[in-house]
């Protein structure tokens, strides 16, 4: 017997099988889960995802512990606990893989065919499943085989050297985005096969490098290095082309303003009160006020000083200039068009609390939100799915 | 007549029409192209798309320029002239969505409904059309007709709070991950829809919002909030729940080292030469690490100043220990794997010169690159277009 793919979400009846840890790989299979894609993760026996053992952990009224980690990139999935060394549970796997559309790894390249589920095997027994293979470098290249962490690619890729004040060391960007990213790209390279497969009926290997996707992201800074031939280093909060587009400081917090086009320009020099800056030459174009930004900034600063960051974004706001609060965590979970947007998800924990995680961000218009699972406990689905399997 | 899609790559069989100006959305279609759709941009004549505007320029002999930002996000599309406001133009508009599997724009949410163009209208007259709108706050919620930038997005979003040094003003990620980030989650929305389409025959409308997809990418500084009941904020160049695991300064030059778990941090201390830091208990496992990370970085660039960073990264990389240089953009375009990987595509611009963009990080592993086409200048395929339909 097959297992049963689902039958809400554009990818209902996809049937994903996980191995995936930490991260990158965790991340894409919960977008595809989040699109209506059954997906089990299959985990090592007693241990599991190694973020089961990632902080920070929430302590159960029972002394055991949940890893905040692991449940906030592991909604809507399935577990079983299976042990690919062992005759078995290779047996089991194989009768998963049988039923399954897509097979997700993110090991070091090389440890598939350790386990005798490379490429070439996985496409002679099963030639429709697509294999997504998500790595620190990919499956080609002279680094392919060695380790690499979100940190490591941040900084070959090139974005911690445009990251952090001017002058200042290299800064990381204070989310994973090289794992992050590496996760969107497989979500990509994944649908996109399932879209051929739809024409050929046939799989295919999706190889996604967690540096090659942090050069994707790189935006212009390859072509202005190219162009201009000055190296782009770190510049703070500010744009390299446009001006102003930054934070400034109020009398009391970081606001974010973007009215860097000629015609905004003047609009938010009338509603801040700069009637000077207005009226300089130094700032009467974009290109002129990006070499003039640090004159700009004070002049803003001593404008914005007047009143609260609150206060001026509701004046801004109603004159249609671009801005916004600069809002740490905190502040995003009680943003009013985050919560408008379904972006902040409630989902139950073992002993009945509760947490909050990020939603999908990938919605269409006039349908309901699917319901959400929270993340399985280890091996939590075993019976289950072997039910389902008739064993 | 009827436009014929491409025949190679996964999305062959898909014709795009663009309406999108600047990033998130030409960044959302030139990943649609790069794997292989038919995208076809409509921008208005005489100024097109507004990245046509945007710096750095390149200034060829003939006193013409090109906008190198706008070569980087529009290879492998076409582009014809058509005034949606003028009636002959909208007829041979329909004409392009009769052809179309997916309309895409990023307009500011109520423009498409000002132009005849709202959801109601196209699903009535083309019920299989996919429609993707990329808008700064999304189509619905109190704040979705509000103009949003990426410095407005990464700032209302959170990750600009969890960037910068420890104690600093929150700093800006140094690309625009607020446009990236949506036209990557655009892209998993329509091919989701595309997927949907297959079993339903029926188009839907994507909504993506740049602040969601922020909250999307937030990591697990959510959970971190919920169960610590501490906001986070920025930590420079480190992780706050792996040590070390950052950019650290060598004799030279910065680099980057993740070497947080317990098994790896011995073999570091062997590496550098710490003996001291490797029997220290304030150093035992990755929590006490973490807690004692200021004084463990201290004796890590004390050992690191004894050589370079290339020499300590040839050491490190012997030994298997995660680890990477810091590189500048010049860096990227030498690094040996992202060469290898064909990350870096040179196409040529309209005098014969090159420029060389971010490739496409979604592979197929055995599959050969396609060929790249650089972007088109303003209204280049009409004549091509009017002919292939007929006109």
């Amino acid at each position: 017997m097959k297992l049963a793919a689902k039958t809400e979400g554009p990818l209902a009846g996809l049937v994903v099988i996980d191995l995936t840890r930490v991260l990158a790989g965790p991340y894409c299979t919960m977008m595809l889960a989040d699109l209506g894609a059954r997906v089990i993760k299959v985990e090592m026996p007693g241990t599991g995802d190694d973020a089961r053992h990632s902080g920070p952990f929430i302590n159960h009224k029972d002394a055991s512990s949940t890893s905040g980690y692991f449940f906030s990139i592991n909604r809507n999935k399935e577990s079983i606990a299976l042990n690919l060394k062992q005759e078995a549970d290779c047996e089991l796997f194989d009768r998963l893989l049988a039923s399954a559309d897509i097979l997700v790894e993110n090991f070091t390249p090389g440890t598939m065919g350790k386990l005798g589920y490379d490429w070439d095997t996985l496409q002679g027994r099963y030639p429709s499943l697509i294999l997504a293979s998500i790595s620190g470098f990919g499956q080609t290249g002279p680094y392919r085989e060695l380790p690499a962490y979100d940190m490591v690619v941040q900084a070959m890729g090139g974005v911690l050297s445009l990251t952090g004040e001017e002058g200042g060391p290299p800064t990381r960007v204070g989310v994973s985005i090289g794992d992050i990213g590496a996760g969107m790209f497989g979500a990509i390279g994944i649908q996109a096969a399932v879209i051929e497969r739809m024409r050929t009926g046939l799989g295919k290997h999706v190889d996604i490098s967690m540096l090659d996707s942090q050069v994707a992201m790189l935006e212009n800074a390859l072509v202005r290095y190219q162009v201009d031939g000055v190296v782009p280093g770190p510049i703070g909060s500010r744009h390299p082309s446009i001006t102003p587009f930054g934070v400034f400081k109020a009398k009391d917090a970081y606001l974010a303003v973007a009215a860097g086009n000629d015609r905004m320009f003047p609009r938010l020099c009338d509603a801040i009160g700069m009637a000077e800056a207005k009226a300089d030459p130094r700032f009467a174009t974009n290109p002129l006020r990006c070499e003039h930004h640090g004159a700009l900034k004070i002049l803003m600063e001593q404008a914005l000083a007047a009143r609260t960051a609150a206060e001026w974004l509701r004046h801004l706001k109603e004159l249609g200039i671009p801005s916004g609060p600069v809002n740490d965590v905190a502040g995003v979970m009680r943003d009013p068009q985050i919560n408008a947007r379904g972006m902040l998800i409630e989902l139950p924990l073992p002993d009945g609390e509760t947490l909050i995680t990020a939603g999908c961000p990938v919605q269409f218009a006039g349908e309901k939100r699917q319901e959400h699972s929270p993340a399985p406990a280890l091996d939590q689905h075993r019976e289950a799915l072997l039910r389902e399997l008739g064993i």
